[in-house]
């Protein structure tokens, strides 16, 4: 039988480890239209590289033709519409783009086109979701808590935190009113509200603040209560409190010696270099999801926790690593028909067929990727 | 006897309270570009003002012919031209403008044009000159230490700072490296550096830092250890460090979508609403002196604890109050004959003179503006 074909758009930091990882097993062509991000994945057995747009429908119509799946690891502001033209072609599609738009909005389209999507194919969205979706099939669930958080080893002042991305994505995080779930209802609070001091294993003392990153499952799951937050080292929330406060986030103009200019661009431009990850610096993943609920009629609360760090071994970080994998595996639940429902599916609505949950739980614990249960 | 005529530059903040004070035994007369500004004088007893550029040599000359007096309150950058031109006039004169120029450069023109000319005439520099040279005439001073501020009585989030000058010189005193004095030598540390809690009564918990302020006494007296301190409210100093540290505070341009831009010049324009001191909002100086060394050879400190806050009845801010009186009383010195030397005097050469000296504390006094002194 000849090895089926994966087509990865973007060779991005996550978009690389995915392609090396899937190129265990499976024919994976990346896509890129960064010349020097695709060199890096130059030849590797099972990788092949090829430079194009992919926001050219015809362009991507032509790339994807013979390829048995598709995993999407693009920008978020291109993700939508390339997802979008990735099921009008009928290919299946893990997507990690994280774009902001309604992803369940395609879900007709989906079906229509036959075609299975899994999005939001990460950690938080991603393994949360998958988590909260397991159990919320297991049990009644009355309180989804997910506290997550990307750090550098070395804290280093005034931030102590780096960003493997943009940094207006950041801000934006920092800046977007929280939804959560409180008694049922969707209630909005502001971005970096209820700071708490929480103690992790192994790292010490971080703190969580609100962020809006519960997404999809404000929909799809009947929980009374559930809330995202951040997480980052002590301090960190006062001071980009004290940048929003003082104006540095503003997106309205203001005027400079005569010229017109946005406080948020400047401070993203400032950040950009003091939040710079550098090649091969170590960091981490963190995470803890806190379920609890009744199972069998008896009070019961499962507790997950995740502590990945930087691989010295294959340079890969944490970030890339905890995401790339979880979308690789969600690639893999599709090829080898283990899911194949039709339609948009983020990940709590795979999360409740048993048998997909432990595919991708083994597949993540292979990898060293550890997602530590605790119940009681 | 007709009253004597004074001429006073700039009717701002500190040019305001000072012509309002004097008027009271002396005809003035006070010159602004900014009309706005010269019309809260408009209509008071023994004043008038005038709008006019006394940047121009000309105009000055005959706007100051009938003076008996100059007081010059300009903006910092005006101030040594103008202090220059009016030395060249023949005029006597109190400067407050605090301008970064090296005043005793003028010395020997104003003992050739037979003028006596007191700088930095305010309270640091000014009253502490004035409080060391004092000591120093009577003992052998060994540590000089000032610790200064201006604080809002309301404490707001982030900065709990308010500034009523521009926020480009406050910064610029955040970035300039402090001149000290440590046995006997000159040394230059990092201005922020070397932060201590210190309590003072009334107040509380403040913080201080080394700051570029002991200007001319690092040349005019000889002690061996002589430091310079500004006081803020707790936390202000760490934010402040991480705004320079992040490169908010950088005078290099950057590219913002190819526009180029100083980062200092958005930050500035930022902390300018921020900082902003609204009319009657209450405020206070702070000011705590400590002088040691030998006395009849015996082991001898000093210490002098101002704690001035705004006066509802006048509207006068302290920071006017302090500063103003304090020229007012050295305009008096020279207006009354008390002192009378040739040159350029900044307070610590006023001091040594007893009568010179116990009239500003008594004129400070009198105007509640208190030096707590004690003793051990």
């Amino acid at each position: 039988m000849q090895a089926k074909k994966i087509t990865v758009l973007g060779s991005g930091l996550v978009g690389s480890v995915i392609a090396q990882d899937l190129s265990k097993k499976f024919l994976v062509e990346v896509i890129d239209m960064n010349e020097h991000s695709l060199q890096t994945l130059a030849n590797k057995k099972n990788l092949t590289t090829i430079k194009a747009d992919v926001t050219d429908f015809n362009t991507l119509q032509k790339l994807v033709s013979g390829s048995d799946l598709v995993v999407s690891a693009l920008p978020g502001f291109l993700g939508y519409n390339v997802l979008k033209n990735i099921i009008n072609l009928g290919k299946n599609v893990a997507d990690i783009s994280f774009f902001p738009e309604d992803a369940l909005s395609l879900n007709d389209l989906a079906k229509e086109k036959n075609v299975t999507a899994i999005v939001d194919c990460g950690v938080a969205p991603g393994m949360s979701n998958l988590l909260l979706g397991y159990h919320y099939s297991q049990m009644q669930v009355e309180y989804f808590e997910c506290m997550v958080g990307g750090l550098p080893m070395e804290r280093k002042f005034p931030f102590e935190y780096k960003a493997p991305f943009s940094p207006i994505d950041v801000i934006e995080e920092y800046t977007r009113p929280a939804r959560l779930m409180e008694n049922g209802k969707i209630v909005t609070k502001p971005a970096l509200s209820e700071l708490e001091s929480i103690d992790f294993a192994g790292i010490g003392t971080l703190e969580s603040f609100n962020t809006d990153g519960l997404r999809s499952i404000l929909h799809t799951m009947r929980v009374p209560n559930m809330k995202e937050k951040t997480l980052r080292y002590p301090g960190h929330t006062k001071l980009i409190q004290a940048l929003k406060t003082a104006g540095f986030f503003d997106e309205e103009k203001i005027d400079i010696n005569n010229v017109k200019i946005k406080p948020i661009d400047v401070t993203a431009k400032l950040l950009k270099n003091i939040w710079k990850l550098n090649k091969n610096e170590e960091e981490f993943t963190i995470m803890r999801i806190i379920i609890k609920g009744k199972e069998k009629n008896i009070d019961k609360t499962y507790e997950y926790n995740l502590l990945d760090k930087y691989d010295v071994t294959t340079g890969f970080s944490s970030m890339s690593r905890t995401t790339g994998f979880t979308c690789a595996a969600m690639a893999h639940l599709i090829l080898e028909n283990t899911f194949n429902a039709k339609g948009i599916f983020p990940p709590e609505l795979i999360g409740s067929n048993t048998n997909s949950f432990n595919f991708v739980m083994n597949y993540l614990s292979e990898r060293n990727v550890i997602y530590k249960k605790t119940e009681y």
